[in-house]
């Protein structure tokens, strides 16, 4: 029986979006909001640190970033220090090395630090450092990019499955109306399925508010043994359950049902049955909404409604307030942008404030049990349970 | 109580150097080496699978490379996978990563890959890309690179502790020597004291002969559950304690004495506390020369020898066959050169062969402990303890 692991702070940077300062400052609001959320946790109480940072050695020209993320938030790890990088789904590797750090026993107190600065000067070496997240020799440099390859599945979706533009839309509706109670969230408009079907095209089916946007931003977590935990908070969170699995990399290896994400429904499966829960006993889930269609699949996947059904579950309102569970209360990718390395850190925050009643206008009452599910392209899948510290 | 984990299988690419094929070429031949080296193990026994590169983002353009290094070696992990980067330590990071994922309960069996290409069309990049491995804003970009910081730390332990040219000189000419022994080592050449004092001056007091060469290379490594790997192999190689301690990014941020690791030592104690063990019982140990001094002060920080005693202690033979500890039989970082993230892993091939008595002409009699050791710069540290199986 490996060690309880709880997270006990958890904060993120102010506003995401275009981030004027550096990538440290970035990084700074990131420490600074964890430390303020539990004041009994002092710098000197950090034995190891995990950042999740995808591409600075492109956007700010950067590598060895651990050490200066661990610096800069004026923390000096003695047991353990290392950074992640798993492109979309860092966020979530990043609090499951963590989890391992305190559950192998290498360490009692671990902070998590997601950062991400998408921005540059030059747009375009956004756009190409990007290309580096699928396989650029063999898709990226022919046009074969994310949006692309999700774009693929929306359309298997569409033809398998009978899945409507308007069913698509709505996940863009809901997640834009979440993000508008959510003060660090990069879009704060909300916007009709009318609207969305009629903004400007980026890859059919989806148009620009389908899409997840580029975005700067971090966010952090402590996590601590069960034991350490009690000493620093009456209201822990607790990891109960994780589970990863990948198919491949290159897209063109991967299952020939565009919409079958067999790999998420595994890591599903390992994640509950770890936890000792099922799909109906998620109250509250961050999902990976990079587009419209993800999330749609996801819920799918993830066993909260049937295979093929994804589509009425947006539209009849079952994955939001007053329906089976609630799908990404913060906004998700779609409203709060997806700063690479922070999106599964910020994903952990929410829960962690859902998990503990203290997320004020986007509270889902009652919630007890949280699940974050980070993806990267359609054949990675990573998946984090959290539950209230009495379950 | 948490698991024992032991290393089953590993191997390194075929020649270390100007590696002529791609990034994946490079990644498969340590994948081959490794699965080569134990036939029992199928790639669909691989449920975990960790990488360490550190700047592919920029060497050949590609991030997201934990599944691309696992579809490139055959394997689909279904349980976890990921890169991590801690610049030149990110092979040991990889290896504590293994380690963590098996003692926490996450995996049984998880492969290690670790791969740079360091060489690309254009040398002026991997320059830059060196550059960005220090704090490149405040350090990096003045001249502040990884020769300058340990040049300064070689004339404060010149200065402190009267050590010699010569014996910073050793250090080069016993692990040139020993890479002799080495098929895959970068360079094989020996060389005088001589010879290395009247090499090529690079920053002083560091001639080219005591800096680690720019070198292409991969190693691979499988690590087990100690019930899964008795499945496996009769010699399990066990890794009894690790440690890791760092002080903080800046270089100017660090210790005002450039000759005191206490870092190190820390990450030594804490090892060797784990392992239940002290410096005498290592027989053999693999540590980061990066450049000649830094095996001088390793030495001293591990406890082989006494605080300024180092450059005596390679002067007297003392860390080479026949001595008190054999330090770098496969030729070290000097003699093999030093492709970043294969750096580590590359270290415990070596270790898990020479434990288990296969090292061939570099054979250390009797070999029971091994220790691998990595630095990031004078104030990082990671240290990992191994033991024959009957340890």
């Amino acid at each position: 029986m490996t060690r309880r692991v709880a997270v006990v702070a958890a904060g993120t940077s102010k506003k995401w979006g275009v981030y004027p300062g550096t990538y440290r400052d970035l990084i700074s609001e990131a420490g600074k909001a964890t430390f303020d959320s539990n004041p009994e946790i002092k710098p000197g109480d950090i034995e190891g640190f995990v950042v999740a940072s995808v591409f600075p050695e492109r956007s700010v020209f950067q590598t060895h970033v651990a050490t200066l993320a661990a610096e800069t938030v004026g923390v000096t790890p003695t047991k353990l220090f290392q950074r992640v990088e798993n492109m979309c789904a860092s966020g979530t590797i990043a609090i499951r090395t963590a989890y391992m750090a305190i559950a192998s026993g290498l360490c009692d107190v671990v902070m998590v630090i997601g950062a991400e600065k998408m921005h540059t000067p030059n747009p375009v070496e956004t756009y190409l450092s990007l290309m580096g997240g699928v396989d650029r020799e063999y898709e990226g440099a022919l046009g074969i990019t994310a949006p692309v390859q999700f774009a693929f599945a929306a359309q298997a979706h569409i033809q398998k499955y009978g899945t409507t533009r308007e069913a698509l839309a709505q996940v863009s509706v809901k997640n834009h109306a979440n993000a508008m109670n959510n003060p660090y969230a990069h879009f704060h408009k909300p916007c009709t399925i009318e609207e969305v079907l009629n903004a400007k095209p980026v890859t059919t089916p989806f148009t620009i508010l389908e899409c997840s946007g580029i975005t700067d931003g971090s966010a952090g977590m402590i996590l601590m043994s069960e034991e350490k935990a009690r000493e620093y908070t009456d209201k822990p969170v607790f990891i109960l359950g994780t589970g990863q699995c990948a198919y491949g990399f290159n897209f063109a290896n991967g299952p020939s049902d565009l919409c079958d994400w067999t790999m998420l429904n595994q890591a599903g499966k390992d994640a509950y049955k770890m936890a000792g829960i099922g799909p109906k006993d998620v109250d509250v889930a961050e999902v990976h909404d990079c587009f419209s269609i993800s999330e749609i699949i996801i819920s799918e996947e993830l066993g909260f409604t049937e295979k093929g059904k994804g589509g009425e579950f947006a539209l009849q309102g079952r994955s939001t307030y007053g329906g089976d569970v609630v799908l990404n209360p913060r906004g998700g990718l779609l409203g709060c942008g997806h700063p690479l390395g922070a999106t599964g850190v910020a994903q952990g925050v929410e829960l962690f404030h859902q998990l503990r009643g203290e997320a004020g206008p986007r509270q889902v009452t009652g919630a007890k049990i949280g699940l974050g599910h980070n993806l990267s392209g359609l054949t990675e899948h990573s998946v984090l349970i959290y539950g209230r510290g009495d379950q």
